[in-house]
C-alpha cells in the first residue's frame, strides 16, 4: 500500500504507520522516510484525513468506528463492512459514484471479486448480461505474505524430501491445490464464493444478476487468474468485446494469438491492470462468451483499488 | 502401463517392449523378470493378440495399421483415431458396450475428458443432461514425465535464484500456470478443449450434448482437478447426486464437509478412482449443479483406462 502511494504520488502531509503493539519499533519507508510503527489505539486518528485499513475484519471492526468518529474517511480493506447498506463498495473503474454516498466508510471489495468486475462491468453495460458464472485459480498472495513464504517453503523441503510443517495453510500446497478454504455454508457454497456473487451485486447496482463461482486456491505465488463464462441478453461477437475491452480503464487486452500466448499470473504481478484475453464463443449456447483475466491480486486486488478510491478526496 | 497390468493381475503370457531404437538396450521391469526393449518395426506385432500403443499420434498413424494387420487388437492412447467414426473411443464405466464393435482398433480418451466423463456419464444417464461447462486445472504429468521433472527443476531454480532455460514447457511454471498451450484454432478454442467436447459427445453417443471447456495447465505433478457445472433436463438436488456417485463405477465420493476438506491431486495421485465431492446446486440457475472431480492424470487418465479397455479380451 505505501508502494502505491508512493507510485501514484498521492498526496501526503503526514503519514502515519499503524500496527499492534507487538510491531511497536518496526519502521516502513515511504517516500525516502522512515515511519516509526505506532501502536494502533481507538485515538490513533485524530487530525488524520484517511485511514487505509488492511488488517483482518476482526480489527477493522473494533477500529474503524473510533477513526470515523474522529471524523477520518476510512477505506477498509476487511470483509467487515462490504456487505452493510450504509457503506459503498467501490470499484473505481466500476461505480465511482457510489464513493461520494459514504457515511465515514468505503469498503474494498474481494480481491477475486475486483479482478472479475473490472473486465466484467465494461460488458455488462455495453450489452447486458444474464449470468456469469467463474471458476478461479487464486494465489497465495491472497491468504497473506506468510502464505507466500510458506508456499516457498513447503515447496523447498518436497524438492529436497524434506518433511515439512504446516502453520498458515490448511492443506498440503506444494505441486498442489485446493478448494478455498473459507468456511462453506449449508448450501456448499465457500465463504469467498458468496463474497464474489454478493458483492459483484452491490457493484453493479443489480441485486437480480445471476451469478455464481467455484474458487480454488493454486500453487502460484501472486495474481489471481479467472475463467469467466459470460451469458449476455444478446449476441456479442469476440470482436464487440474486445473492442469495448480494449478501451476498458483498468483492463488491458493481453494476448499474442499468433504465438499462442495468454495472459498469465507473472505477467500480472506488478502491474496495474487486469490483464484480459482468450475472448471466445462459448459454442455450447448462444449469447455467450469466454474472457480469461488475470490480475495482481496484491496491487488491483487490493492495495492498488483501495489507494484508487481515497484518490477522490484529497 | 507396467504398473497397472501387475496390479491388475493381467493375464499375460509374455509381454514384449517397443520403443524407438534410441532405447534398444535399456531393460524394463515386468512382474519380477527383466524385459528388454526391442525395436519398435511394423514386423514386431506377429503373434501378438494385445497391443498397448502410448507413443504419440504420429507414431500410432505409423505403426497401428501394421500391428492390426498382424492380428493384434490395439488399445491406443493417443489421439490419432479417436474421432475415427469406425474406431471405437471407450471409457469402460461409460460405454463398455462400443469395445466389442471394433474392427482392430479402440482408442483411449484424452486424460480431461476421462476424468470428466467418469462421474457425469451416471448423472447423464440417471438425470439427462442439458450442457456441460467444465474448467480444468490440469497437472504437468499431462505434458509427460520430461514436464514434471521441468516443473521441478524450475521450480528449484526459481527457489534458489538461479536462472533455467526451458526445453518441453513452453511458458515459465514454476509458481505460474498458463491456458493449455495446445494448438488453438479459429474459434479460440485449444485443441484439448476440442477433445473434451467431441469426445464426451462420442462417448455418450450423443453428438448434441451441449458443453464447453476451458483447459489450464497449473503447477501440479500429476492428477487433474476439474469444476464441472451441469445443467440437467430436470431438478436434481446434491442428495440425488451423492446417490448416484457413490455407487457409480469408477467414482469415489472423496471429501469431509465438517472439516472443509475436498479432494486434491495428492489425494487421487497414484488412486485408481476419480475423486468426486462438493455437490452443490448452482444458486445462478434451475436444475444445475456444481461438481469437483480429481483424477489421476497418469492412471485413470492414461494407462488405467487402456488396461481396463483390454481386459475383456483375454
Amino acid at each position: 500500500m505505501l508502494r502505491v502511494l508512493e507510485r501514484r504520488k498521492f498526496p501526503v502531509d503526514s503519514l502515519k504507520a499503524l500496527a499492534s503493539a507487538r510491531s511497536v519499533g518496526k519502521r516502513v519507508q515511504f517516500n525516502g522516510e522512515e515511519i516509526p510503527v505506532e501502536e494502533l489505539r481507538r485515538d490513533s486518528f485524530n487530525g488524520i484525513d484517511i485511514a487505509l485499513f488492511s488488517a483482518g475484519a476482526s480489527r477493522s471492526r473494533e477500529f474503524v468506528p473510533a477513526a470515523v468518529e474522529s471524523g477520518c474517511v476510512v477505506v477498509d480493506n476487511s470483509s467487515a463492512f462490504r456487505m452493510d447498506p450504509d457503506v459503498p463498495l467501490v470499484v473505481p473503474e466500476v461505480n465511482p459514484e457510489a464513493i461520494k454516498e459514504h457515511k465515514g466508510i468505503i469498503a474494498n471489495p474481494n480481491c477475486s471479486t475486483i479482478v472479475m468486475v473490472v473486465p466484467v462491468w465494461p460488458l455488462y453495460k455495453a450489452f447486458g448480461v444474464e449470468r456469469i458464472l467463474v471458476a478461479t485459480y487464486q494465489a497465495a498472495s491472497g491468504a497473506g505474505m506468510r502464505a507466500m513464504r510458506e508456499l516457498e517453503e513447503e515447496t523447498r523441503a518436497v524438492l529436497e524430501g524434506r518433511s515439512f510443517e504446516r502453520t498458515v495453510i490448511p492443506h498440503p500446497y506444494a505441486f498442489n491445490l485446493f478448494p478455498h478454504n473459507s468456511d462453506m455454508n449449508e448450501e456448499g457454497y465457500c465463504e469467498e464464493e458468496v463474497k464474489m456473487c454478493n458483492e459483484t451485486r452491490k457493484l453493479f447496482g443489480d441485486p437480480k444478476i445471476r451469478l455464481s463461482a467455484t474458487c480454488v486456491r493454486v500453487p502460484v505465488l501472486r495474481a489471481h487468474s479467472e475463467a469467466i463464462n459470460i451469458e449476455f441478453k444478446q449476441d456479442v461477437s469476440p470482436e464487440q468485446a474486445y473492442e469495448i475491452l480494449t478501451d476498458a480503464p483498468g483492463c488491458e487486452v493481453f494476448e499474442d494469438r499468433e504465438a499462442n500466448r495468454w495472459a498469465m499470473p507473472i505477467d500480472a504481478s506488478g502491474k496495474w491492470p487486469v490483464l484480459v484475453g482468450r475472448i471466445r464463443r462459448d459454442k455450447s449456447q448462444p449469447n455467450t462468451l469466454d474472457i480469461w483475466g488475470v490480475g495482481d491480486q496484491l496491487l488491483k486486488g487490493s492495495a492498488l483499488n483501495a489507494v484508487q478510491i481515497a484518490e477522490p478526496w484529497p
